[in-house]
């Protein structure tokens, strides 16, 4: 076997970075540690892994990932799916059996991946879920390598570190070095916010950053799905939604099929898919395919013919809702539907004299964060009858709004020492908390703005212990003023990966110089997946992004 | 014939933007228009047009691009090959005749579109040059359009400006309307750098920039080849540079023949290459493969093993010099080569005892600016025994170095004010100057920061009518730290475009509001012919981008 030193003599210059290989070797317990190899480059870092020097190769002609005799995964579509999955990212598309070339008789080769699944249920065919087990365990040590998890969840997470332990040798030859990784969430929400509205992503975008999700461990797909300036939803039963209000009726909206599909493309990472539809604002496009459910705004004593947030104050708004969220609460299996509830502004409200009676006899006098907090009322208890949890951005919880244990305050305002107030406030109160604050990905500067993204954290407040475990984790949002197909997965990859190690990774993950390393490779994989991740500064990829 | 009125609110759902062809009508003379119909949004807007309501349809069965029967480009493969090119954008490259379907018997039909080279040199075989005759003449009035122009590259940006007015009417039929252009550019000078050492830039990413280039009318391509991270150019004279100084010998480098191809591709399209090879700073790549050609820097009295920029104290270096820019003014046909001369870091000359010496032999005192201009000012003796003009970073002037008189200034640096003055005193000088301070694309922000970008002037300073014709252009740079071919082709367009519309229309183009409508189009046509050019503000295309 080649030594690990002339392998890093030999490997410096295609690669850059080599060091850790030379310095670890095999240690007989687990322990955490903070930098494995870097050649190996593991995003978002284990938990806990050792890499030692000794080395296996892999055929792609005799390699093969099987279920194990005794595990509960065996015959699952979904892992069968991923097994596919991860061959191809590990030999690359093209490559049939290049790899066997410089296979030389006293080189060990590695010529399984057992996968044993242990739970009796392995919920293959669930839905993964905010409760859902995702660790996993890995051992490659001989001939045939083990990947334990009592859940598939933790299988697919444990087949994309498998994957990333794989690297070229200096003839090109797959290997991988004996390890031993014990790993498991810090955060059980990890999510990603997409804005179908402001612009229309093509499904095909939206795959894509669904498998780009998967390769940086997210869970979470935040479907903001329609807003003011698209509804490209398409409602079985207000098809005048879509029809009056997508940018246009066939080519620019998401038909049940298209959105069963992406559900199901989610599923099979283990990525939840929660849709936003976000009321009482943000909601002018709704008012486009459904009479009477906006507030009509008036110039003086007329009406002026534009509308504002949905009407509080109709018992047909209440229909409506009632009717919409049932369907939506059929559509999407998550248990969690994310109900908005930002930004609302009281200029129409303030200016239509039926709403201004409503709020006299409401005793609600001039406060119209009252008139919002009966709405919002009104809708959770709505919801509620469907049986589905709820998330909300901030602002319910500031003006009060009574909400039931198990809401998720979303956290999205202020600067940083307001959100951490905020993390603090709410956690007080017994709520649990997601932070997205630091991590408005739409909002770009010039270099490399992916380190102070690294640097938040969301358990970063003063708090008690019991206020930090109401902390479930995070979103990095990619608001859609500026991006559309043309441009957003250069410009959430590899920002969004700075948010999948902090939300993944041990607490103390946060040396920016080993995560630059660790990133840059990690963004070329990502490349040569076909992904167009943008680069972290100057540097090169072996296979460069082919596309333009 | 269907009335403009009808054919505008039919389009206006799916286009968004109509008004204008509404309120047109056939004008006898030509005078400026500052807002042609938007439906059409010419980009950059020519400098005299007049369209009318009078419309003719175009079938892709029988539209044909001819040479004028007395044209002096008859036969001329330039022009066949963008007669191919401008068909395909504007039939689409799918469609073979869809667009025949919705003709109807009373509708007036454009057949011909003919092209008259008026000059008896067409220059279909030479390369444009910074005095080339760019100005056309284009006029559709009848079933046979006629573009005329002195030279091929007039044609070129006339063909680019009638595919322009080509459009949709709502039945899905290529559609023309009667129209007289007088055009031609404001600036000689009109580029775009990008940078293929930060990150190496695959040759399709360069020809999709070119090919968007012709798109925005732009006419440089300055090609900063090489810099201080790599050396991907190979050299005929000096292979060792690319061997050793590229990220890679093999796959990210270009050959001659590569370099030949990028050459041709830009001269078909009416852009000059220009490459930079910028000395003697920004070299430390050029040192790998070439031995004694940097200043070994010093930590006391010994080397310290790291050089610092080219050695200008020995015969040596101007002999390589001598070589190499020899074997550069062959490969690059174009009249002028930009030899950088930014940023020199005196740090190492000054540790270094024989620069010490050699300054004090000369005279120099500790004045390295001096030792700086001896350098340069004999690298451009050099340069000029090959004919070749020479372009240089505002530095070499500002250090005083003598300069013939053909030298083109490129300013960079400073905040507005600094800029300003630096033009006026380069023009004072009477020296001809290009502008790109306000046009670093590679700095990015959030938001429309095209605007910022639309409303710089290169005239703009306090001067003479006399300095003010000294100033021949600009340029928009895209530095290379930040951006490879994952994400270079988004951010630099459309935000590029607002540099083309400045440098090419009259100067009075300066409505932002008119310039965003039109922009919005334009930018959704790029984006129709492949070119992944990013949104401005929320918003869609008619085919949205089909990529990742």
């Amino acid at each position: 076997m080649i030594t690990t030193v002339l392998l890093c003599t030999l490997l410096v210059f295609a690669v850059g970075v080599c060091n850790g290989l030379q310095h670890n070797h095999v240690l007989e317990e687990f322990e955490p540690v903070s930098q494995p190899p870097n050649r190996v480059s593991l995003w978002p870092l284990p938990q806990k892994a050792q890499i030692s020097d000794v080395s296996f190769k892999l055929a792609s002609s005799s390699f093969r990932i099987v279920d194990d005799k005794d595990s509960a995964g065996t015959g699952c579509v979904l892992l069968q799916d991923a097994y596919k999955r991860y061959f191809e990212y590990i030999f690359g598309f093209a490559k049939k059996s290049g790899a066997s070339r410089s296979r030389t008789t006293d080189q060990a080769e590695l010529t399984e991946l057992k996968v044993l699944i242990t739970s009796r249920d392995s919920e293959c065919d669930g839905f993964p879920s905010l409760t859902s087990d995702e660790s996993y365990k890995l051992i490659v040590n001989k001939r045939s390598a083990v990947l334990t998890a009592s859940k598939v969840w933790g299988a697919l997470h444990g087949l994309e570190t498998f994957s990333q332990l794989v690297y070229e040798d200096e003839y090109g030859a797959k290997t991988i070095n004996s390890t031993k990784i014990h790993d498991f969430p810090r955060f059980a929400h990890r999510g990603i916010l997409l804005d179908s509205s402001r612009h229309f992503l093509p499904i095909k975008v939206i795959l894509a950053n669904l498998e780009t999700m998967a390769m940086n461990k997210f869970n979470v797909f935040h479907w903001h799905i329609v807003d003011d300036q698209s509804f490209p939803y398409m409602s079985r039963t207000f098809p005048q939604l879509s029809v009056k209000g997508a940018y246009h009726p066939y080519t620019h909206v998401y038909t049940p099929d298209e959105v069963k599909m992406v559900i199901e493309f989610a599923r099979l990472r283990g990525i939840r898919v929660i849709p936003e539809f976000d009321t009482p604002g943000h909601t002018q496009s709704w008012g486009k395919g459904q009479t009477d459910l906006l507030t009509p705004c008036y110039s003086g004593s007329k009406p002026s013919g534009t509308f504002g947030p949905v009407n509080p104050i109709l018992n047909t708004t209440y229909d409506f809702m009632g009717q919409f969220f049932k369907e939506i609460s059929s559509v999407f299996p998550d248990a969690y539907i994310h109900l908005g509830g930002d930004e609302v502004d009281f200029t129409c409200w303030k200016s239509n004299p039926d709403i201004q009676k409503f709020m006299n006899e409401h005793g609600f006098g001039q406060d119209y964060t009252k008139l919002e907090s009966f709405y919002i009322q009104k809708l959770l208890d709505i919801v509620s009858t469907t049986s589905k949890g709820y998330m909300i951005w901030q602002e319910v919880f500031d003006n009060g709004v009574k909400l039931t244990p198990d809401t998720l305050i979303h956290v999205w305002k202020g600067n940083k020492q307001q959100y951490q107030e905020e993390m603090a406030n709410v956690t007080a109160s017994g709520y649990q908390a997601l932070l997205s604050t630091p991590w408005y990905l739409n909002r770009i500067s010039y270099g490399q703005d992916w380190q102070g993204v690294y640097k938040a954290d969301p358990q970063d407040f003063k708090g008690t212990e019991a206020q930090k475990k109401l902390v479930i984790g995070g979103e990095a949002c990619l608001w859609g003023e500026y991006v559309d197909g043309t441009n957003l997965t250069p410009r959430l990859w590899p920002r969004a990966s700075a948010v999948a190690e902090r939300l993944w990774s041990d607490v103390g993950v946060t040396d920016i110089s080993d995560a630059f390393n660790r990133l840059s490779v990690h963004r070329c994989r990502m490349v040569e997946r076909g992904i167009p991740a943008e680069p972290l500064f100057y540097s090169y990829c072996p296979h460069e992004y082919k596309g333009v």
